[in-house]
């Protein structure tokens, strides 16, 4: 029978799992210090988990699930104006920001900074989520803008997004979130 | 006497950590896997380096007084149109990619995922990097356009750069890089 504590136990350590690899980096991060951080015996990791490559692709799954919750009820809500539903996603996420700690960050170029040692699985996961946020956006700026190249366009604001949180991270402030919005404001309105 | 080995030795020390800070992360790479991986005895490490992370501030320097050279004779290059020396710069380190593995990367953004964990001299170079290369694109745009914001600007082209990289990494291709080109070619000439 599966008790809530187990369950509970497995969601403490992908909770955790995405903290540390936030902070150190996914080859930083042992199973053994997740289980530890999480107050979890090391042998609840390994009944729910195969391998730490296998937990990470857990982790970021339910990164990923949270993050499309926001990019659906924002991105997705076609009763506003387009620019709009751009700017509700990133007030969505920039209110998520402002009640955690600046160095956090963004799991997503956290993970991607190590791609050149993550297998093939988590690596493709990893191209996976870019290129479906790279389609949600484009299907936002496709009804923005009337011009081709949008999805390279849907390319690059992604990427800014991801430097601006890596510089959130350095500056230890909100500031480069904020620059970024500006930029894209002044571009949606032009 | 200071040896030619002596100094060759520490030049090895640099290049093997800019390379495995780049693939493992900041925290995952420890003092004697340098040594090793640079063939060079541990006790030259310590001679040479007080500490990892005054070690990891030369690794910093060293890749920086690189970029900042391929800075001077592109961006700096008042010969040129400013948006031609803006595509100079991109040029140049497009052709250094080239030459390289997909998954290496750029040793910024590589450094800036960490940022939560560095000590502060780590973290306040970095943030002094950010500082000075967005102020470098700065000094060309402001060539290019006449506007206000073009500090933000700047910041989120530095931004939408290191992201594109960390995409590279991550598709292991060159494409994010070409996009990103792409679109700021369109922006130029807009």
């Amino acid at each position: 029978m599966s008790s809530p504590s187990v369950s509970s136990q497995r969601d403490l350590l992908v909770e955790t799992g995405a903290r540390l690899f936030h902070e150190r980096g996914y080859s930083a991060t042992g199973v053994r210090q997740v289980a530890a951080a999480a107050d979890v015996p090391l042998g609840s990791f390994t009944n729910h988990f195969r391998s730490k490559e296998r937990f990470a692709l857990v982790v970021l799954d339910h990164y990923v699930a949270r993050l499309d919750t926001i990019m659906r009820v924002t991105l997705g809500d076609t009763s506003r104006p387009p620019a709009r539903r751009l700017e509700a996603y990133f007030d969505a996420i920039e209110s998520a920001l402002n009640e955690r700690d600046w160095g956090v960050g963004c799991l997503i170029p956290d993970l991607a900074t190590e791609a050149s040692i993550h297998t093939e699985p988590l690596r493709g996961a990893l191209a996976k989520v870019l290129e479906q946020q790279t389609a949600a956006f484009a299907a936002v700026l496709n009804d923005i803008v009337e011009t081709d190249g949008v999805d390279d366009v849907a390319a690059v604001v992604l990427a800014a997004w991801h430097g601006t949180l890596l510089r959130m991270k350095v500056e230890r402030s909100g500031e480069p979130v904020a620059r970024f919005r500006r930029v894209l404001r002044r571009l949606l309105s032009a």
